[in-house]
Parts: C-alpha cells; structure tokens; sequence
C-alpha cells in the first residue's frame, strides 16, 4: 500500500526534470537528484533546488551533467561548505568551505541510503 | 625535431597532477585541463589553476572528477561568467553569470583544438 502511495506520488512529478531530495544530517545536508531523462542546458533556467539552513554544509548527489553540478556549486555558496559525493572513492570531497572544520581537499562521510 | 622537444617539456613538468592549457578568446577563456592519471581528493589542496582577466568569462573543459569541475567553479567565481564545456552537446553551457550578456543556460561556442 505504502509503495502504490509513493509510485503515485512520484507520478504526479514527473514533470519535473530533475527530482530532489534532501536527507539532514547533523554538520552537512546531502541534496541528491535524480534525472528523469537527459536534460537540456536551458533546464538550468527553471530550476530550483531546495533551500537548505546556510549554517550547514551541503553535499551534492546524483547522476547527471558535469555542468548541472557546476550550476549546483554556484547555488549553494552561501551555505557553509560544498562537498561533492563521489561514488567511486565513496565519501564526499569538499571543494569550497567558509568554516574552519572543513578544507577543501578534505573528505567527509556520507551515508546515501 | 619539434615533437621530441615538446615530449622533453611535458617530461618535465609530470609532477604536476593536473596540467592547464588557456585558450584566450575573444569574449571568454578556454581553462582546459588534462590528469595525468587519476587524481585523489587532497590534489585540490595545492592545486594553483591559471589566473585568467576577470573582465573575461571562462569556460571550463577537460575529463576529470565532477569534484574537480566543482572546486573550478568556485576557483573562477570572480570572472565574468563561468560555462562549462559539454562534449556530447559541443558547446559551453553557462552555469554561472555576472553579465546581462549571458544568461544561466545559455551555450557558448567554443573551438577547442
């Protein structure tokens, strides 16, 4: 029953091009997406991705165009520091911070259900 | 002649990690890179990209880790505007802008020899 609920819940999205999801963690938000197809430059225009608490970090997710990520980068600058989840090395990679705690170059875990 | 000379000078520098090539353009500079072989996440923390005009855009190329793209985007922020170049699209795809001229989704031409 629950996951009937959940398919049609994900239909009535599907016009969204890029679908998001945020999981909370204690220092750092890890905002995932999922494409629904290839996407086109222009998508970029439209979009918006969730807003999250600037004091914390953000650790981006997903499948999808290097640029889309770049795009990402820049819309989350104002939060605390910016990592990026790469699946081969399995952690996140920090590439921007304004706080001491985190480097860039520096890794941090990162539980992806 | 001229071959054995240039595989001399690349010899030389293969300490570096990553080596950058700009491509000065009119509107914009090509920051294209290439690894030497896959890099690790602490190769961010000495990584010294090439300083570019800032009354310039950049458009960023090479094949590497998205983490890579993402620290250059933030390395870049001071510029014009930030694209980054897209080979199965073959153009720049801005992702970044501080110039009415070019809008966030836009695509650039870019020549990459």
């Amino acid at each position: 029953m629950f996951n009937i609920d959940q398919k049609l819940s994900e239909n009535a999205n599907s016009r969204d091009e890029v679908k998001f999801k945020t999981i909370m963690g204690e220092e750092y938000v890890v905002v995932h997406f999922e494409l629904q197809h290839v996407i086109l430059p222009e998508t970029l225009k439209k979009l918006t991705p969730p807003k999250v608490d600037n004091r914390k970090g953000v650790v981006l997710s997903g499948r999808g165009p290097v640029w889309l990520y770049c795009f990402l980068t820049h819309f989350y600058h104002p939060t605390k520091f910016i990592a990026v989840y790469d699946p081969r090395i399995g952690k996140g990679i920090v590439i921007e911070t304004h706080t001491p705690g985190y480097a860039v170059g520096d890794t941090v875990e990162v539980s992806i259900e």
